[in-house]
């Protein structure tokens, strides 16, 4: 038993060392068949794990309904149906593919991904990126204005992008965090310090790579209207130091967690790619006007990554312009509480990543790595920063709020641990 | 006297009410002749109270040496040395002109000034921008990169803004700052945030005014270069709304605070245009590499506006990534002495800004309006978050660190209130 207690003490020093050690940079855009490994035709890459087309849930179909017009695979949405229900359609985990999907948003073969890199471990993830906040595919919206969002996304925007990370010589993502939890974000709900910096940092790359003024002047438009639009971003650099820390053996560090509406799932180092699932839990949350709980989809999306990599609700301290929300759903919303999420985080994570500091804690390093022993120990289960969509299809987002990820996903990846590593 | 307490009560009430509702936009850029008040050829405006060349110290006679060079009043800094031994060039203190100058700059008659207007009450107030952070004219240094620069400024830059200011029909700073406050900004030593919020709502009016591609570029490697340099509309956005406040009978608001390394000098509403100085303190801060406090140039510039309008140190619990610094001049150091400051400063002002709310004091409004009343009887002085230049001229700044607004300056402004009021 001391045995296994120090090959997993040694197993998860070093994944905490991978961690903090890795330097994910920015370095291009590209379309998702080109770029991600196993990415077929006529496949789409869903949020958490794996869910068909019968058990998904309205938004999550209705992201899939609007994938399928933007790639031209169906002209109507009753078109689209009957390809995913006569199965024509592959459904994969992004997550199985070093990869990506947010809330409702399916990754398809011809969107525009982004590419980051790991420049300390060498490995690569890629996430597409948003088109919109409200009204979005990525909520299971996908009327005609969605769609052709998605087509100035992939044939202005992320082109422009990608000429301005080559010149660039990447963007160094690590830095570009650092300094957005420096200036009130947390990087999950609130990403408009992340945005701005980009824009800093990127225009006269830009400029220097020659886009045309057309595109340079759209990208300056979107970063304008977008303040949520580095989310993505944000998630991959999450996602790119995580994976750094996959397949550690004996590592019990928490490298996924994801949720489509139909499962939340866990995935944990030192057990490989199987997924710990549980239902979707219902979102705590506050409602835009005219929408209530009884709207509410369940959780949703891979962001939940940024939680798992130390940001979002476990930065919360860092963002108290965003905690103020939390009043609206009873966890009390003044900057205390704020403060008291990150230190509850602090319980149940192995490392501090002192690259990552808060401002508002006398810079300690945000609490990362989440320890699924650490978690059942003390009972205290990740919080996540969310947005809520609504549960039918084509609405799009009607909210935001918090959640906390099931214990049963922490049990499930424990018994695995307890039959794979002989534990008695 | 109950009297004079009712009418100073009522005059204050009415300061207070004017400070909280101005509503100052960045309107346009223009040539300082053109459109600050009495702004004359040959005519030098400096910060704080009056001081003549044979009393100005090494930083502010180097400025007045740059300015001559970049208005091609001089060739040589010894030819414009000989200008003004021979009284050829008038220097005036930019206050009295409903204008700013920072540390050791001056108002010379071709820069360009960034034209504030309170579209509350009407006034307006000018400024010039920032050409550089460290080796600027701002600080004395007049080498011909400092002169090239201010070139770059007055015929590229700021006519492109001031096309975008047009273009977006004004910008508003009270937002803008609000912005920056909830991302980690005090308004006068960081301003990180409110250059990208500018950036971010300026660049579409930019493309859409049709400024040319150079000047874009231009003015994106400005904004990525200077994180500053959005100090002086801010210190703007301060005097407009103290302006707004001035000159009303038997108030006790501070409406102007400035020192010029000669000279500090406060001004007080009820007591109109006059001056009320000491000498310029010391700063405590620390210092870039190669330099200590012997090399340090007395208190500097009129941006100590900005805590005369509830920001910079008033706004210290905003910005705990500033607060840090505090630790090398025995100011603590940690996000509580932040906090603690923001709380002395509530004890001595008028009011609390609410448009301009502070995060991590659960929005509580920045404290507004220094009372010499209240100054005096706490025995509270105003604290300054500043600059350190180098006291030679051409050299720059050195350091930062902070100032305590001397005591003499309120107490020959109460002997006056005394003598004006009849105090008996």
């Amino acid at each position: 038993m001391d045995e296994l207690k120090e090959k997993i003490n040694k197993a998860n020093e070093e994944a905490a060392r991978r961690l903090v050690e890795a330097e994910p940079y920015l370095i291009d855009t590209a379309p998702a068949i080109d770029v991600i490994p196993g990415m077929k035709e006529k496949m789409l890459l869903h949020a958490a794990p794996f869910v068909d087309w019968e058990h998904m849930c309205g938004p999550q179909k209705g992201s899939a309904i609007g994938a399928a017009l933007f790639e031209g695979w169906a002209k109507t949405p009753e078109e689209a149906i009957k390809l995913f229900e006569q199965d024509k359609i592959t459904f994969e985990p992004a997550h199985n593919h070093d990869s990506l999907a947010g809330a409702g948003m399916m990754v398809s073969p011809s969107m525009k991904v982004f590419v980051v890199e790991n420049r300390k471990h060498g490995n690569r993830v890629y996430t597409h990126s948003k088109e919109e906040t409200f009204a979005a595919l990525r909520y299971g919206r996908f009327s005609p204005d969605v769609i052709e969002k998605l087509g100035i996304l992939r044939d202005v925007i992320m082109p422009a992008l990608g000429k301005g990370f080559r010149q660039a010589g990447g963007i160094n993502l690590k830095k570009l965090v650092a300094g957005s939890l420096q200036m009130g974000d947390e990087g999950h709900n609130r990403n408009i310090a992340a945005g701005c910096l980009l824009e800093k940092e990127l225009m006269p790359h830009l400029f220097k790579a020659g886009v045309d003024r057309e595109s340079l002047e759209a990208v300056a438009i979107l970063f304008d209207h977008d303040e949520q639009w580095l989310v993505y971003p944000e998630m991959a650099f999450c996602k790119c130091i995580l994976n750094a820390a996959a397949n550690i053996e004996y590592s019990t560090l928490v490298t996924v967690m994801g949720r489509n509406g139909t499962y939340f799932g866990i995935r944990v180092s030192g057990l490989g790619d199987e997924w710990f699932s549980a239902p979707a839990p219902e979102v705590k949350g506050f409602f835009f006007p005219g929408y209530t709980q009884a709207d509410a989809n369940k959780d949703m999306g891979d962001s939940a990554i940024t939680e798992t990599g130390g940001i979002g609700a476990f930065a919360m301290a860092a963002s108290p312009a965003l905690a103020r929300f939390g009043s609206a759903v009873g966890l009390g919303g003044t900057f205390q509480d704020a403060i008291e999420m990150t230190e509850r985080m602090y319980e149940i994570t192995l490392t501090e990543n002192a690259g990552l500091p808060i401002p508002t804690l006398d810079f300690r390093g945000t609490p990362t790595g989440i320890d699924v022993l650490k978690v059942l120990e003390k009972g205290i289960y990740p919080m996540i920063n969310t947005s809520i969509a609504h549960k039918d299809w084509g609405v799009g987002q009607i909210g935001a709020g918090w959640v906390t990820a099931p214990a049963e996903c922490f049990k499930k990846a424990f018994a695995r641990m307890v039959e794979k590593w002989n534990i008695e």
